[in-house]
């Protein structure tokens, strides 16, 4: 069970609470807070030629390596609140999804699998224990990744549910939004921690347990 | 055309010049030389469970993910030195070497392949542009690793063949030995250049091309 790249501000915040369509992660700014993830060669979904090849590249390189499925937050998955209705809506991806696995959206409201080029997501209103087990038989015995947002990974954090993780510390500072924590030392009860600054300005804290 | 994970001293050491069976690193200690690598969860060919996981394991994960096949120099496969014998050497690797694709030994003294395992070696006599196309044809459209040693790695430079390379500059000073270069920075005329120091006290050096 693992957690990739998910990045937050010095003072812990990963996405705004006022979600819209055009604004997915509310007042935060993912071109700023993703950016060391968004100018690397392997950054998943990138059309472009060019990006470093540095070591944040690696980072992003592993995305889809021995990942089986991904359990996401509702909220990750599009901006509608309450019972889904027939808005055609597919995600934030468009056609081709970069998962290519099996996703699981935990929501309180049920519906039907939906396809999306090579990406079928599954809408579960579960647990974080129960996602994981139907995440794991999904997977083939790879690995889960749990996507975010900030809620989903606190949820399991909390469940302790999580193996290894990776979490980036942009050199932004937002004040108010989603928090993932006060600090990365908060969870070192639990992992061991390497931490790491990048040439770019960000903190790549590593977490694991031994 | 890519190197991964190459290491050497301070001193731009990568290995000693008296390569023996017992030794092949000469008098360089790999175990001293490698700790890094050695001591990720990722590591080819680890065998016991535990690791890093840290940025450094994220290197060694990296080593197979898009790899289709491998050009080496005679002496990483073997000490040998002349007309090979029918002495049952299959390489340092054991039954089962970890690279899964083809092989190719660059060799003044061509000989049928080898199948060791899932790997199949070729003994090329072969400049490096020709190594590369013969590799190239085999790789199936992946890259190429260039896996060294010392000597190899300065002939595909010489022939600027190489297009991503990672060097680890290890915290040792071995005064002698095969030597890759003065410093790092030697290379920037050609390559953009991203060091990183970790917590181990290796410095990774990233090249690659604009």
């Amino acid at each position: 069970m693992r957690i990739q790249s998910f990045t937050v501000s010095r003072d812990g915040i990963g996405a705004g609470e006022e979600q819209t369509l055009e604004r997915p992660f509310g007042h935060v700014d993912p071109g700023v807070l993703m950016r060391w993830a968004f100018t690397t060669a392997h950054f998943p979904g990138r059309q472009e030629p060019g990006g470093s090849r540095g070591i944040e590249d690696y980072l992003t390189r592993d995305f889809a390596q021995g990942i089986g499925a991904e359990i996401m937050g509702r909220h990750k998955f599009g901006p509608q609140r309450g019972p889904w209705t027939d808005d055609g809506w597919i995600g934030w991806w468009g056609p081709e999804p970069p998962f290519h696995t099996p996703v699981f959206v935990l929501t309180h409201h049920e519906r039907p699998p939906l396809v999306v080029g090579e990406t079928t997501f599954h809408f579960v209103d579960a647990s974080p224990a129960e996602a994981l087990e139907q995440a794991k038989a999904a997977a083939g015995g790879q690995d889960v990744r749990i996507g975010g947002g900030v809620t989903t990974v606190r949820e399991f954090l909390a469940a302790d549910l999580i193996d290894e993780m990776h979490v980036a510390i942009a050199p932004v500072e937002y004040g108010t939004g989603l928090r993932l924590w006060e600090g990365p030392e908060e969870l070192t009860d639990r992992f061991t921690l390497e931490r790491i600054t990048a040439p770019s300005g960000v903190e790549h804290c590593f977490f694991w347990r031994e």
